[in-house]
């Protein structure tokens, strides 16, 4: 008879609860023993902010099964089979004699576990700023299972109205609809020009932006906190920042987290500059009886370059990790092949949604890039639900592969999100994301759903069928002074007396219907930037003039619903 | 200097229009003339129930495009750049010669229209069955542009109550939801046993039906209709069915569509047996100078047998066929490789979704088939938005290969099928589609999302990890006396008091968190069956007796959201 395998593993939230549930599962005989500092297991962290807004009405439902049982060590007794011990802690892995070393932080108590398989899941922290005030009361992260509690208990107890958010990130981004739930007055702090600035290219994120300074939220881009004050009873009172002061009654501090990953680089495991914990396809660190998942680990990338890895923590991975961490073990082995950095946020009425590469990301890492921007309803524009969306691809023009995708908007993001998430998965090239049989009904999508839209358009560029400008570069043209642009706008006069670009004296007006006998009153030697509400007028037009012999025209890629920066509304007397 | 081509278009709804619009931007002088039957262009079809239900409120909303301009013969001439034909029918294609014989409706004139290039794009016709009474007032098709209105009308202004629908098929389906909309009586009749019956097999049908009932549709299902009789007026008063008879002011004629080819078969073109048109990768007919495209021609399958077609009308596919013709008239030929078969449809508060091949369908073809019925909440449970939901998958086990995927329920059923479409047309396997990196936040989807949860339990079947058995297996062998089954509820004796399945005389109750403790008492002689709501409890039970050594134990797939059939509320009295 084989002696069953002893498994220890550190952390209990994700990935180690995964990992031991999985394990049980495939070995009976396994001696599985789980460990974590916290008192609270397997729940639901990225559900606080649910918590704080009021859409969940009970913290405990973050740590219950779906039919209302608590994941607590006696669960994981009784319905999984495995010993949990929380209030645990790892102190030190001893590779050469197999061994963990922990101490109870309740009682004090030091053991020493052996093991045959180690399994490092203990997750990340919350990254601290190098700045005074973090102690006073007020102050809190958005991480632990107990912040959600205690930032609930403040807004609901203690009346707070001015919440200052440090960081324009994820959680950043979700606690500012959690707090304006509550009533509160929110204000963002970040150093970055955009929301989301790792996630989303600028102009991306400055369409979310727009979103949430409708609701409420004041953005403050680009600067630093240098400070929080506090009064003489210790409580926050003031966040200082680059560009000024700030009045707060609650500051959050969500500026990124950092993989924990000290006892792994003590024990000699290899870790990146970052702290990633490095793995293989089985979640295998360097010593191969040594696993690591979730949030701990660099994973790796499925479009960056080969052996570069991405720190993306997300539930969903930890758990894939978990998955092929036990299937190891138990001797089922099955690769993991690596991740996109898939995130999905919600924020008031819009999605954000982001997978593989920014321009950015994909500039720097030498790709031959290739942008849309695809604006339009997520419907046929008759259907009553139909609302908006702006996608964003970013296609290498070498292998013609989608290797970024972005979208925000009111409209069903998250599907086309998953739809892109899921080519990109078998890498994808625009030519065959134009002939995915995706459903087509009218409550769920128009006949050519707008991800086909949007490969389209990337086809037509990369085929030299037309071509574009950027709204980014169109700016920063006509910021420049270039006197070589003509705007030529094909929209309605009805249209026009809505929302305008902001070059109105540098815009033509030729509705799209006239257009087609009237191409000789253009001038010829300017570059003409035909645009529209979304681009699809922008493209037709850019073919008329283009098919008329024009030789220097470049739609405006997005039109004005994709337009990042401000409109112009027009005062109701001005001339159409 | 070359002399443009001359290019003709038959059908003027999606393909036709796509086709000449797309031609236009690509080949500034090509001569394109588009000719149809009727006097309404390019409308969305798909949307005409949506009038009827009163979710869109102007008819003409279908003509328009989404700044309001309506699609008619102008806004193609000076917007697009084409000649469209209206009320204008082609009565014969002279191959030889190269031209189309044309007949105007409204004036008699005759005239011959040469081309270099032809394109058959005339859609379908809906198939009419052969009983009495289809001409009476009252008896309609929801087909063409008209229909929409004449059925509103009635609905309307005639007060009508009573609305029989013959046909349980997608727009059956849609057209129930609409009459029941506007407050009338709905009976639908069906020869199969099920909704959807050629689309979904016959268990997802049945759960479609419990919605479908619940929302007050009579379902009559296994019967035809054999007659619709009048008044002395000539109005509709009674439809006679093979099983009895229904009073109805209203009868739609929902029974499928047969593709509009008469004109290609008679020119000799290449026509399967049902009168699809058959088409190569780039919508070429057997003569390469005619293209055709749209619900006249028959699909290649991605999932079929090589070399057999697929009829599946979708104005997603002719609008990619369109592209496709354009395309390759232009000299940019792309390939259009086929279709799934994908098919999406809302039923009042449910979506119904399915792609690829049914079991039903797999089998025929000998696939070696597995599959996985796996029900769940579309986000996490503790989310306030979270709704049911149950997917199928169906796999070949030789190949890991999803072949089929369906979905059933009030959940997000529309994302998960676009990712298995999206999935599939890659060919993935069940491995890969178990990492997919899909977006991850609680508004969206539980840190696995169902269609990972459906891949893990196809995983653990073919890898004989687990072992199930289906809810249509485990009726039809209850049905026929089976002796050796047990079933072994592993809810808690709260949920048991809420709902049961239908063999209570045959169910053992132990709850998950005692069943380690209690295997023994379990019949070692029996084939023992565990089940819960979804069936996660019921696989970690099959797992445990497993475990301990019982040899003959597999849950019930779906558990009891996704048993299909009656299940039992227990009396208030009765014990749990």
């Amino acid at each position: 008879m084989v002696e069953p395998k002893k498994v220890v593993i550190i952390g209990g939230v994700a990935c180690g609860p995964k990992t031991a549930a999985r394990l049980r599962r495939l070995d009976p005989d396994a001696e599985i023993t789980l460990i974590d500092k916290g008192n609270v297991l397997s729940y639901g962290a990225c559900g606080m902010p649910y918590y704080v807004s009021g859409d969940v009405e009970r913290v405990d439902a973050l740590l219950e099964t779906p039919v209302g049982v608590k994941r607590d060590a006696g669960f994981f007794r009784k319905v999984k089979g495995f010993d949990a011990l929380t209030e645990t802690e790892a102190t030190r892995i001893d590779r050469a004699k197999k061994t963990v070393e922990t101490v109870s932080l309740a009682t004090g108590e030091k053991k020493t576990l052996p093991y045959d398989k180690l399994v490092l899941a203990a997750g990340a922290s919350p990254f601290v700023p190098p700045i005074s005030g973090l102690d006073l009361e007020g102050v809190y992260h958005m991480h632990h299972f107990e912040d959600a509690s205690k930032v609930k208990e403040v807004v609901d107890q203690k009346k707070a109205k001015k919440a200052v958010i440090i960081g324009a990130g994820l959680i950043g981004v979700e606690m500012a609809e959690a707090f304006r739930a509550q009533g509160m007055e929110v204000t963002i702090i970040e150093m970055l020009p955009s929301v989301m600035g790792l996630l989303l290219d600028e102009e991306m994120g400055r369409l979310a932006m727009k979103h949430m300074a409708q609701k409420g939220v004041e953005l403050r881009m680009n600067q630093t906190v240098e400070a929080l004050e506090g009064d003489d009873k210790g409580s926050l009172k003031l966040v200082k920042t680059s560009q000024g002061e700030i009045e707060a009654d609650v500051a959050l501090v969500a500026i990124g987290v950092r993989p924990n990953s000290e006892i792994a680089a003590k024990a000699g495991l290899a870790v990146d500059p970052k702290g990633g914990i490095l793995i293989n396809n089985f979640c295998q660190t360097s010593d191969p009886d040594i696993y690591a998942g979730g949030d701990c680990v660099v994973n790796i990338s499925l479009t960056g370059l080969s052996g570069q890895g991405v720190f993306a923590p997300q539930g969903s991975t930890s758990n894939k990790h978990g998955r092929t961490i036990a299937n190891h073990i138990a001797g089922r082995p099955e690769s993991f092949d690596g991740v996109l950095g898939t995130v999905i946020c919600k924020a008031f009425d819009i999605t954000i949604g982001r997978t593989g590469l920014t321009e950015k990301q994909a500039d720097a890492l030498g790709y031959d890039v290739e942008t849309v921007l695809c604006p339009g309803p997520d419907m046929p524009h008759y259907y009553p639900t139909a609302k908006p969306m702006c996608i964003k691809l970013v296609i290498d023009r070498r292998t013609r592969k989608v290797v970024g995708f972005q979208a925000v908007g009111a409209g069903d993001v998250a599907k086309r999100l998953d739809v892109a998430a899921t080519a990109m998965s078998f890498g994808a090239t625009i030519d065959a994301m134009a002939h995915l049989d995706l459903g087509y009904a009218p409550p769920y999508s128009p006949p050519l759903d707008p991800i086909v839209t949007a490969v389209h358009i990337a086809q037509n560029k990369l085929d030299g069928i037309t071509r574009a400008i950027s709204p980014v570069e169109l700016k920063r043209r006509m910021d420049e002074g270039d006197q070589d642009m003509v705007l030529l706008d094909v929209r309605s006069p009805k249209e026009r007396e809505q929302v305008r670009l902001p070059f109105e004296d540098r815009t033509l007006h030729i509705p799209l219907g006239a257009l087609r006998e009237k191409t000789g009153e253009l001038p010829k030697d300017k570059w003409i930037i035909p645009f529209c509400k979304l681009s699809l007028r922008g493209y037709e037009a850019e073919r008329i003039l283009s098919g008329a012999g024009l030789m220097n025209v470049s739609f405006l890629d997005g039109g004005i619903l994709g337009w990042p920066y401000d409109l112009v509304v027009p005062k109701p007397d001005s001339s159409s």
